[in-house]
């Protein structure tokens, strides 16, 4: 049973501090956050505390903390957690700088403190029966590797400014998820981008519209596509081709009703919505932490992980200004 | 704003009571329930007090009830809350005798109080998109109406012993979609029904397979067929074909991942689930019962709708016992 | 290797005309019909002979027949062959009249002559594969069937007139398909039946929307649907339902383009075709007939089954008529 | 009505005569082949002639060519015929160098004969009704579009030796499709690839698996992914992604029996296969082609699009060998 301190009561911050009450393994003391209104209802239904930062880190009973604050505070708190011992499970990305961000998880491995990166799709069961597969051979060697990101809508203009662009704030799911399946990280990543159905996000000096192409190695080869916008809703796509067959994740949507006329078939389908999307693998990686804070498991998520995305998601992006293929190693 | 007693805290109850606690349009104020544990639970839930059936019925400020109580229950109940001129919402089947039925709708009318009775179908979404579709004669006149229903799991000996049969209490919500759909009563109803799976359900003198079929009086069919288990979980199937085409509601399962090898396409489907299957429509029936309980609307799923269905219940049981067509009407 | 007479020379049997020319194990000898013109076409496509009925039965080379000839004259063709000692397909029915098709059947067996009747259906992969999985238990005891027929367009008056109706011409193909699926044959019929998109065809004494439910003595039941039009173009569903799974051919269309937007998934389907759904069970119906000659298989579907579905079709004509269950046997 | 001589009675030689002895509007009389035996065969299927080049060439009834040799004669032949003032349909590609391509189609420009080139996708009918609502905007503005062809297995080695590589031979179909779902060229194109299932295919000095992007001047992005084998067959995916909406054909396989158990759902797929798939596309290239032999139409794919295919194709070899991305133009 692991006492939690929560840091960042936004959006995020509430799926975790709901995840963490409804535990059986878990407790969540403390919640931190600036705006204390924000804190207080997530306080309120998850009957923890609201606190100050120092406080939550001094309490000896606390030997987990979450970060879902935002990204330019994430080192920071990484490395005071890490001197206080605790157990740490940090939001994506580490930080937007690759140094600093190198800083922070040398930091907890210094301190012997297990670090999580906030790759929730890992957890995901789909995405882990897919994985599974790959490992037991179900459809040969593979090939390609496909992954489709859609959001509904693009993120506010304020989200945008201090984001670090689609490649580090959106892409590094997909990167981080390309290098799971696959099992290696690539030697190549090229990059291609613009913005297009919304050019006002030109103005921030990012992309709407991106495809990354990742080699690997052995010649494998993974591409990446993200859309801010979809007007039939969030879009989650994983397909796995392979010398023995193909395996897919996401690809239908929900259809709800069906008409059939002449030479049509009309089918009204759900809008896919990114919370129930992802819910039961929050969960999971809350449960997973759990444990890890618990000393019953090590980090199937670690600092390194998150390192490797961070350095694809600035490989893409400098791919994309340069017009060249980098290599991320 | 409507002032609410529900009657009745099981699992129905419960759907009932959190729905109307969420609503901006009504307030649970009183539970009633002989177990008084349950009873505790639901109000502690949502903020209702635990009271008797007097009390509640007396309190002038209350003035709509809702019946989720076991069925033997329905027509007194019915008949002391038109007494204290209440709004009533009463599960269905009003009861299993016709006459005893009547007798309860009669009295409500007597006492010109609302009832409503619990077809929650009638307020699925879906099933309103394919209503307003036939109206609107999107696939010109109908032929054909196939209805069915599958449940995960047969019920347990205890809740056979007294369900009235699968006719009155698994049918009935199909008998009632049908006339709903048809705009019509039919004329003709002929079963068939025999326990196959589940081999000791003929031990209560019931069926946990059977197939009814309903003619109106213009020549249109209906089929309706229910089994009472069902592996790959709850099934609810509408199928409309027309002159101009069909429409379907239920036919596809909400599909995860899928695998592709040499002749064979895999798709891991999710189970689908009751409760989550009709959850908008229980909030909707409930948005409905506030409405009318405030006089802002006449009851779409009135009494003469509740004895229709179960006449025709009785008319199917009737021709499974017998092996002949039975005219309802 | 068979050398065979054709008899009738209309769509069904250039069907059988060019099946039998194609395979390695027939030659095509003869084809008989009174409309020169016709035969002539069939004969040069296939390289066979013009002929009278006299001289194709009296040739001793000739070892089996296929009769594709109007309804009426089937029996008396089959009592030809039998005499002549040649292996026999016939088309459905064997005729209208029960007595006059016992007859036939009965003079092929007293000559010793392989009767195969054609429910080409029986021979179809799909069909057949469902078949076998029932055979092997894939989904447990079968508790429901439902057999879905709908042509594209409703016969010419013409055929009408002289059909048998719609329970004899079409249904019989779906009367053959459940005995032979059940492996069993029905204790009970009963029809319910109308003329609803083409009320111009109850003229003619006959239906365009039937539905029959069919009870075996161990209490499975099976449904079929009729209709004669269907703006989507020809359909075949066979839906089994089991205490361990379900099985379906037929359920899905042939998707062309699929348009997202907004809540609507538009799917363009090929409207699918009667012809090339039973292509390859035409052919290896005639592989099998020609087996069958050669004296090396013995009839899947004999005169017993041609009796049986045409018993079937009697007694739900019998019921529609007289609105009551009839007992087949 | 077009007389036309077919040099080449390979395959696709044999579908095309096959269509122009089946169209309305032309007439075959030459076949042409240094194979006798396979140009006798084609000439007994469809009643024209086997017949030398130069005879062919001379008959002043001959107006139109159907060059379907290997690649390595395309470009004289085409000159020949140029000479000799036919109308041209020549298949892909024009010729394995650009320059050798460039000279045979200035010839047929000079001699003002209409010049085809046989991309046949253009002329298939969901391609087109993708083509169309795209132009009609119909799901807003283009953001990226996804080719996928799948071949289900690589040719011979004697095939390899000549076919110029897995871009030119199979890839630029794919080209020319994006070009023309874009209605633009790409400025950039960047390839990966690599010998994964079929290792043995390096030794050609050939790919079995590649990933080009494609960016357009506008910012729009093309990915296309070709792989030599697909154990579940031959597979062809376009999917188009705008502002509005997506657009997709080949997503669904034939589906043709389905099992449903506890938790998966079972489908039966028919493997598609090439021949099927563009047979009606064939057909319609064909018919395209004699109404501009007939000078009825002018040709929708001419020798510019065919030198486009093939240069983007050699960029696209290019930018594998090199790993940088090439501007084609």
């Amino acid at each position: 049973m692991a006492d939690v301190a929560l840091f960042g009561a936004g959006r995020m911050g509430l799926t975790h501090a709901v995840n963490i009450a409804e535990s059986a393994h878990g407790r969540l003391r403390y919640v931190v956050d600036p705006n204390e209104e924000t804190a207080a209802r997530v306080a309120a239904r998850t009957g923890a505390l609201v606190a100050e930062a120092d406080r939550a880190l001094a309490d000896p009973d606390i030997s987990a903390v979450v970060i879902a604050t935002p990204t330019s505070t994430h080192a920071e708190l990484i490395e005071r957690a890490a001197a206080s011992a605790k157990a740490i499970l940090c939001e994506k990305p580490v930080d937007l700088s690759l140094d600093r961000a190198d800083g922070a998880i040398a930091a907890a491995a210094k301190a012997s403190v297990p670090l999580c990166v906030g790759f929730q799709r890992r957890f995901d069961p789909d995405l882990r029966a897919l994985h599974r597969q790959v490992r037991q051979n179900r459809i040969g060697i593979v090939q390609t590797l496909r992954i489709t990101s859609r959001d509904p809508a693009p993120p506010p203009p304020g989200y945008l400014r201090q984001s670090g662009g689609l490649f580090r704030d959106m892409m590094i799911h997909d990167l981080d998820t390309a290098c799971w399946l696959m099992g290696a990280r690539p030697v190549t990543v090229h990059a291609m981008g613009a913005a297009i159905a919304d050019p006002w996000i030109a103005d921030f000096d990012d992309v709407d519209t991106a495809v990354v192409a990742l080699r690997f190695a052995d010649g494998r080869i993974c591409t990446v596509e993200n859309t801010r916008r979809c007007v039939y809703g969030f879009e989650q796509r994983v397909e796995l081709f392979g010398a023995e067959g193909s395996l897919t994740v996401g690809a239908a949507p929900l259809v709800r009703t069906e008409r059939r006329t002449a030479g049509v078939l009309t089918l009204s389908a759900s809008p896919p919505d990114a919370r129930s999307r992802y819910a039961v693998a929050y969960r999971e990686e809350i449960h997973h932490f759990l444990e890890v804070a618990d000393g019953r498991a090590t980090p199937e998520v670690d600092g390194s992980a998150g390192r490797l995305a961070l350095a694809l998601a600035d490989a893409a992006e400098r791919s994309w200004r340069t017009g060249r293929p980098v290599d991320p190693t």
